[in-house]
């Protein structure tokens, strides 16, 4: 091979779509620490500081709280292959694209995926996945908090305790909630949870956080079949992340775990609820500077998820440009639609460091520019006046 | 939770066990740089030189070779699950930990695993895979290269012509063997192989680097049934790692990508066969120093893995008080067995930037003391003594 590899020099991109958000410096540094074995005493307690800190962000009390080596997708996979056996029923909310994803898995896994669908941009309707309980021997039914794709905040309590009187588990994806937006997994009662790093926890992609209650860890212990992954066998990682006799399974990422323990100690540091909070406030404010320029939200206002915020693209705009020229004159990354949305919406992410009035403004004032550029009737700095009025008047309230 | 999480202080440990190695600086440092999105023209740029750069270290024009995002397991996993279909029989060659493994793997894809054994330590006989082909319908052989957890290292040629004379697909697990001792994917007929990032590569440990040969992809494109695994499905890999139309399947471990592209340019600048010579010379330095103790290998020369070197415990010695005293006095991390070999051997890797000889020189004399305090017949000095003439020996045939 005849061929010059340079030094590696990626850009610097703000990182305003459904994620990867940018990372935290302090979790880059940890990553740069001296790796140590897997038997290591120090990664022992890594471990379990990661375990206490990652049932510190989902509210819950539950033992088997770890990061599964594997992004976001794999965290699904873990929890729906651990729980769904050959031939469950399995009630799936589908309104977006991992809601999709979920069902795609549960028949991966030999299960029947009956689907409870909305139309995209809105949330699943408590009553239908009661009727879908009622009409199936479902004993599992799962549900996407936040719907990356949409930008749908999905209401769990109702839907919780029918659940719940059904005798079946609730699974809930929280890939874009997780320390993005409250998320009480017992108060919730939620039995099976599962987030990823790169998101509101501004880790790189990597890994997957996930919980399992009691309920959850004995119906994988009553299971009659073998979990059809091995990778992503719980009870064959409960014997390495958990107890004291610490079985190898395999060499789990060490960097990674470093940069994660970091993305938590931050958290941990500010406060769960502070934010949540941080990420409201700035959501808020992306919404008001985008409601300025007349722009067109995808999901009400009800249902809205703080961390991801679609955006309708005006008629006569093309997607790709706009896009374009963020990124290449504005060094600034927002999402495409996926899927039937492809081309229909903007997915702008709020998420982790990047949840903050430095980045809403700049934003907001990139967009507008590239938007009129576009021939998008707005006036400048229409929308940062907008955004500047609601922090002024938050600063006002919590001041006073 | 009132709980204190204090600064990440890593202990500095030479880490001469069976994997993770020692991370080269240079990927710390390229993990260090700024995160961007998975639809980045940049991090596409970062995949297609991945991709070249894996070419070259597995020696093959493969057009599927690719980082999967998990580590060495998930690697086995994601080429097993995709090339086996339930009812499917598999030759699966066992002589050590991670060839049942495999076994174990073949099984939970709904496959029937023939295995070939041998005692521990030995080699596979091709005449014995030969016999397994012959007495049933196996289209698909699978070995370990360097097995690991006895330290074994495979010959494959012989076998891989066998393997094409029946017909079938040869899987090999190079895992151990990656960039550490001579593997050349297309000249001995290879199908399908996976790694790992963290042992001769010297990356952390997090991503697989797999490759498969046409035939291989054909009899996955020729699948009847979906690949039981979503997360490790290569024909949706594919469409996101290869070709023009980036397909978003998952978000990349981008970091760990960073990382594996810096170590992967490090070999490449060294040279390939440069760096399979370096390990087998530290290992042959290693292994001299250790005869010279009066300690017995686990396996005999001819078959002796370079990159893992068994050393079966003295009797009267105990495993762990050795261990302990490395890893706490002298910063040394060594392995123990696994399974049944568990406190019969130790297994010493010579792996990446570990393979230097100042790492085998305190390595040696750290062990020979303790070995000494331990009550082991040695005197201090002739380990290092043996290594020193090795490498003498070498440096005047190197220099004439």
């Amino acid at each position: 091979m005849d061929r010059r590899f340079g030094e590696l020099s990626p850009p610097e991109r703000l990182l305003m779509g459904p994620g990867p958000a940018n990372v935290e410096p302090r979790v880059l540094r940890a990553m740069a620490l001296p790796v140590v074995g897997y038997f290591d005493p120090f990664l022992f307690e890594v471990m379990e500081e990661i375990k206490e800190l990652l049932r510190y962000v989902f509210r819950t009390r539950n033992e088997l709280t770890l990061p599964v080596s594997g992004t976001g997708s794999a965290g699904m996979e873990a929890v729906i292959y651990n729980l769904v056996e050959r031939g469950d029923e399995v009630v799936v909310g589908v309104n977006g694209f991992f809601g999709a994803r979920m069902a795609e898995m549960v028949e991966r896994a030999g299960g029947k995926a009956i689907g409870v669908k909305t139309s995209l941009g809105k949330p699943i309707a408590a009553e239908a996945v009661e009727e879908a309980l009622k009409n199936s021997n479902a004993k599992l039914v799962a549900l996407v908090h936040g719907e990356t794709s949409t930008g749908v905040l999905q209401n769990l309590e109702k839907i919780s305790r029918i659940v719940r009187s059904y005798g079946a588990l609730l699974v809930v994806d929280a890939v874009t909630t997780l320390g993005g937006c409250e998320l009480e997994v017992d108060k919730l009662g939620i039995d099976a949870c599962y987030s990823c790093s790169q998101k509101c926890l501004s880790c790189p992609p990597g890994l997957a956080p996930i919980t399992l209650s009691e309920r959850a860890m004995e119906k994988i212990r009553e299971r009659k079949s073998k979990v059809q992954s091995w990778y992503l066998d719980i009870g064959l990682i409960e014997k390495y992340w958990m107890g004291a006799e610490r079985s190898y399974h395999h060499t789990p990422p060490v960097s990674m775990l470093y940069g994660l323990r970091e993305g938590l100690r931050v958290v941990y540091e500010q406060g769960i609820e502070r934010r949540w909070e941080q990420h409201r406030i700035n959501s808020e404010a992306l919404v008001a500077g985008l409601e300025a320029m007349n722009l067109e939200l995808l999901v009400e206002k009800e249902h809205r998820l703080p961390p991801l915020i679609a955006v309708k693209i005006p008629d006569g705009i093309q997607d790709q440009a706009v896009r374009k020229q963020l990124i290449n004159e504005y060094g600034i990354e927002i999402g495409g639609g996926l899927g039937e949305l492809k081309g229909r919406i903007w997915r702008i992410g709020v998420m982790g460091v990047n949840a903050r009035e430095k980045n809403i403004i700049y934003l907001l004032s990139s967009l507008e520019k590239v938007l009129a550029a576009e021939g998008y009737g707005v006036k400048l700095g229409k929308a940062c006046e907008a955004a500047s009025i609601f922090y002024n008047g938050l600063v006002h309230r919590q001041t006073t």
